[in-house]
């Protein structure tokens, strides 16, 4: 089987770039705010084959290619490369100078990931590559989603067209006569009205009556169309991801069904090319979603090649001399979602890939620790956490915990790919690290982790901190119990009102036991939006707002999302706590099945593992476990350990108690 | 006045590519073999302008642009941007995705070098600019050579059509019916009739009588056309640089002045987009050529733009990992180069932007060092020199010698930037690897420097070292005699066959006061391509080679490049010794006049300066300087010094001895 291949990463990186370049707004090009990069433009593509008896590969490249065998030039241009018999090392230089250089054979030696690439002439890489291009018409550089015509649902009394639920795609329209003409996009009906005041129109001009144009892809539930259109000749081309979903929840709470599945949809619609944040803005790649995301990815879609063309085009070329997304948190979400790939699905084939980048982002942080080893935010850095307002200054004990956690998991990491003497170091600098945060940041008074100290002071209290420190196992039961009670469920730490941090407190929560909390805030606060008549979960929402200041954010009336991935994360919790299926050694090599009724009378479902899935189904009377998943399970339901045995191929494996 | 701008160096570098990339050899592209890199996608253009009253700018983009003034997105798209009175800064971000982010206003605020450029929305650096975009429809993505319609100079009686000369250019021919055609190029007659074992050839086919092809740009003197097509009918574009050269030589010796002239010619053709090796063969740039080109630049074309678009597109992109064309010594060619072209044209802009560059150069450098402290070729590194056969193993006293001329001109630059503590460190590490040079390589017995240490042992006599060391003025008076005697002038170290090296053989000589027996050489050598009916300087040249010997390289019975820049030398001595021009301060601030007759009983020419010019003319009665240069001259003759005033303006200062 042949593959296109490329060096590694760089169409992740390139097709970042087309994507990003998508977003508009305000009828402008929104530029991208981080550096963006370009891949290489000269890569040298070699490997060893050995043939019995002489052959012949069929040549396609994305640019110029220069093929020598055992260093000797090939004798003359050709489609056709004469390959000797024996051992022999074919080497296909390809140039591209208006994009990426990538090279396709077929024949008796097929390009693969057993290729090598390089550009430098001396360090040469395992080559990248995509099952998505198999073959020499599907090349990388066409690469687009596939798309499906639909009508309308319905015309509203205003004049607008609506598509029924939130929908990306491509409107298009036929024209009655000449004339210029104007398309208004709205997540809501107020803003396809609002004119110029909404995020994204399109505007141009008919030359005459039945002309079709087709609009930029653009996210949208309503439609308001001026100029020489029949407002029933306008459709969409939908854009679709074309994954399977291979993930299942149910219960007897029909809120909770709703919004699992207006989650789910969510998911879907910011599942494209990568893990974005959202469909209408900003369209772009950000590590904090794409670490939620990569969660739920785990809990529904199971891709793993959307997951890693995420992180490696978020990860970009080097030198790494800004942190990702140009905020120092993400950077550290970056590194813990690679893990998390890394753990799900037991393929350390990234990983391998992906250390070097990792090594050198972790350089790049330790240059800026203070005096006691903390990572402070520096002028060049935006220091995120959460939209809400608090003081950023100084160090925070939340980059603490993020940082904790990357190391570890870079200590991890370094053990996978045999660099030891890096492991012994990273782990001193968590175990160090770890030290520090509770001797400065543990309040004995308040019996939780503060916000920060800033001047010499520690001070404030804010969850952010204390939610990620239960969440990655960093304190001892007794510190996690005092952190449950004097933050996550005390009064006096600000509430949170965005959806992506919001997440990580419902995941701390359900890890500390108190699924029936976790469920009373999701049916609340997610449940608050579908009541708002939400089709897909949106970026912020803060009920106590009223009226089109929902829809209001940055400064403008449309600015928020209404359709943000960040907001999913029912979909992990569901499969996570409810179903309560997780790996406990990478890629399923051991699993356990913990489901949580949480006082309902049933759950059922199912998730997926790397091959095959895990089917739950869970009442007061007892669980059964259908699994075609072939690590060691183990069943655990009120106090008891029952084990799965690994599938071997054939019907499930079913498991009762 | 209004220029397109964009990242500091990303023309150049995407510029390079685009060159590179038209190398064809054997009917194949032929990639570069170095990491070739792409310039940046999203760039953001800041300014903070002060308008007295409201204004506006018309705005042209490569790419897609997004335009804010004080942080605050402008209303809508449009080409106009309404500027409020005040002082307010504007930022346009640009991205591309498929080439050059580049921008140019024109208004009431107009880009040029006054703006900053960022790509990672916090390193604001100048931006870069060239007055060759001054227009909006001259813009950078566009850019090429200007080419002129030229007939052939003759037709020769074996069928072949002879531009009379070397040429560059695109070949134009017209068919006479339908047919595939073949056409083949020579730079001499033998390789135009060779068939496919030339390099260079371009296949096509014919679909009906009276169709015109344009080639692609090629190397020739003689084409042959193979297919229907009335070779009268044969035609070419000639491309050309556009550059006004503004030296001059004669003198009474025909001879030498048409060497002059052939090496002018040379210098000419090399003269492209950047300096280039050569024009059928590579077609690249290299730092060891473009060093040569900048040093013959000061005394021909004197036009930096050339010089520094070459010296920032061979640099490339961060992160240094590998040196520049994968070469050791052209690491330091090329620093040695960037400071060259400060001296001469005293203009330190390029050193601000390279100097972080040349930094993270020579760190990379240094990450190599041997125990004492000297440099050595790793089996990453090509360690190139020459291509006379040699040891290139261990501690090579030519790399030693080329590293701390380079560790000299950082701390000289560190000084330019005001960067104190590496001024220091430079200047400590230049002076140790000095005295260690000396105390290992300088062989008492022999009274020269030594070619290697290997295993411990000092061994070997070549003339790189001695002749480096001797032009870069690292010898005491006492070494320089020694080495002039004991290797230059000596016959038991190996002759050099490259008009490269034999380059810095005659400038060595030079400056030892020897300028007779380099004309003699000069003669011999360059002179003896002449005979053989040169009407460019070879790449090579072997006076004991015969016949189609000449014509091989590479194992390839024409791989060697009859026009190769490297060559063209004479152009570069005969200005600076025996018209004897030199600065003596950056940018001709203070300048010298030295002529040389070297026997002859008169030199006459001119010398360009970076504001005016400066001729002489010498006989054995006197000498007679005309300049129109600002700085202060010495006019030295004769072993009097006589001074030449500041040119104020008006007619040229006319000196007299």
């Amino acid at each position: 089987m042949a593959y296109w291949i490329w060096f590694p990463h760089d169409f992740e990186i390139d097709l970042r770039a087309k994507v990003e370049m998508r977003r508009e707004e305000h009828g402008m090009t929104c530029p991208s705010i981080w550096r963006m990069d370009a891949p290489g433009r000269a890569i040298a593509f070699q490997k060893t084959y050995t043939l019995d008896r002489a052959g012949s590969a069929r040549l396609y490249a994305q640019g110029g290619a220069y093929v020598c065998i055992d260093g000797v030039s090939a004798p003359d241009r050709s489609d056709r490369i004469a390959l000797p018999a024996g051992t022999h090392t074919l080497n296909v230089a390809v140039m591209n100078p208006n994009g990426l250089p990538a090279l396709y054979l077929e024949g008796d030696v097929e390009t693969d990931g057993s290729f090598l690439a390089c550009e430098n002439n001396v360090d040469f890489l395992p080559c990248g590559w995509s099952a998505l291009f198999d073959a020499p018409e599907r090349r990388p550089m066409d690469y687009r989603l596939p798309t499906r015509r639909v009508r309308p649902a319905g015309y509203t009394p205003e004049g607008l067209i609506d598509f029924g639920r939130e929908v990306f795609g491509f409107v298009r329209m036929t024209s009655t006569s000449a004339g210029p003409y104007c398309v208004f996009y709205g997540e809501s009906a107020q803003e396809a009205l609002a004119g110029k005041r909404g995020e994204t129109w399109d505007e141009g001009r008919f030359e005459a009556a039945g002309e079709t144009v087709r609009l930029p892809s653009r996210a949208m539930r309503y439609v308001r169309v001026a100029g020489p259109v029949d407002e029933k000749s306008v459709e969409m081309d939908l854009e679709y991801n074309g994954l399977a979903w291979r993930a299942a929840f149910s219960c007897e709470d029909e809120r909770l069904e709703a919004i699992y599945k207006v989650s789910a949809y969510t998911m879907e619609l910011c599942t494209r090319e990568f893990f974005l944040d959202g469909i209408k803005r900003d369209r772009w790649v950000w590590a904090g979603d794409a670490l939620q995301s990569v969660m739920m990815n785990h809990y529904s879609y199971f891709d793993s090649a959307t997951a890693r063309r995420t992180l490696a085009a978020l990860r970009g070329r080097e030198p790494f001399n800004q942190h990702i997304n140009t905020i120092l948190d993400y950077t550290f979400y970056w590194i813990i979602a690679v893990w998390e790939d890394y753990f799900f699905t037991g393929d350390s084939a990234f990983i391998q890939s992906m250390y070097a980048k990792m090594v050198s982002a972790m350089n790049y942080t330790r240059a800026f620790l203070s005096a006691d080893g903390f990572v402070v935010g520096q002028k060049r850095d935006w220091v995120f956490v959460d939209w809400a307002p608090m003081s950023k200054e100084g160090e925070l004990c939340f980059e603490q915990v993020l940082m904790w956690k990357a190391l570890t998991i870079l200590s991890q990491c370094a053990q996978l790919v045999g660099a030891e003497a890096d492991r012994e170091r990273y782990c001193a600098e968590a175990d160090a690290l770890r030290s520090g945060i509770f001797k400065v940041f543990w309040d004995e008074k308040k019996g939780t982790l503060a916000h920060q100290r800033l001047e010499g002071v520690v001070q404030g209290h804010t969850r952010y901190a204390p939610m990620f420190a239960l969440m990655y196992g960093m304190l001892d039961e007794d510190k996690a119990r005092a952190v449950i009670q004097n933050t996550l469920l005390a009064e006096d730490a600000p509430v949170i009102t965005t959806p992506y941090m919001r997440f990580y407190e419902m995941e701390a929560l359900m890890r500390a036991g108190k699924a029936r909390e976790v469920l009373r805030e999701v049916k609340d606060y997610w449940g608050g939006m579908l009541d708002l008549g939400a089709t897909s979960i949106w970026e912020q929402f803060d009920p106590t707002e009223e009226g089109d200041a929902h829809y209001a954010m940055y400064g403008r009336p449309f600015g928020r999302s209404l359709c943000h991935c960040w907001g999913a994360g029912p979909v992990y919790l569901f499969g996570r706590y409810l179903l309560g299926v997780s790996p406990t050694e990478p890629g399923y090599a051991a699993y356990e099945v913990r489901p949580e009724l949480a006082g309902m009378r049933h759950v059922r479902g199912k998730v997926p593992a790397p091959q095959g899935e895990i089917a739950v189904e869970a009442t007061e009377a007892g669980v059964t476990v259908r699994s075609t998943c072939k690590g060691r399970g183990t069943l655990i339901w009120k106090g008891e350990s029952v084990p799965i045995p690994a599938w071997q191929g054939g019907e499930a494996v079913v498991v009762r108690v």
